[in-house]
């Protein structure tokens, strides 16, 4: 949004701006890293999510056979 | 890394370095915005996870019951 965006007022040197920038792009490598581990750990929780699901179904048909004897 | 720091260099106007600060905080919000979703993601699929556990659990009580018959 407009209203955020920095824009240029007295004062404001070239070396400031330069401070900025590079303190921002420290700011994404970080949440660059950050993502990077969420992404991990959602792909492990899908992996854990069908691993249980197969583990009830498993579980479903043992009781099935057990209920037809 | 400080190989990769923006440095002065002849012809880089406040101009210039503000929009790049602009792009970067553009950047930065897109960021934060998928974060967000990214652990409401996590959060769910936690809680699907202690869901299909307990639903394990069960099976598991319900088969050896049927077993002690």
């Amino acid at each position: 949004p407009l209203d955020h965006s920095y824009s240029l007022t007295t004062g404001t040197t070239s070396t400031e701006l330069l401070r900025k920038l590079n303190d921002q792009r420290d700011i994404i490598a970080l949440m660059e890293v950050k993502m990077k581990e969420m992404k991990a750990t959602i792909r492990q929780l899908r992996v854990t999510e069908a691993k249980l699901l197969e583990e009830v179904r498993e579980r479903d048909r043992l009781v099935f056979a057990l209920k037809q004897k």
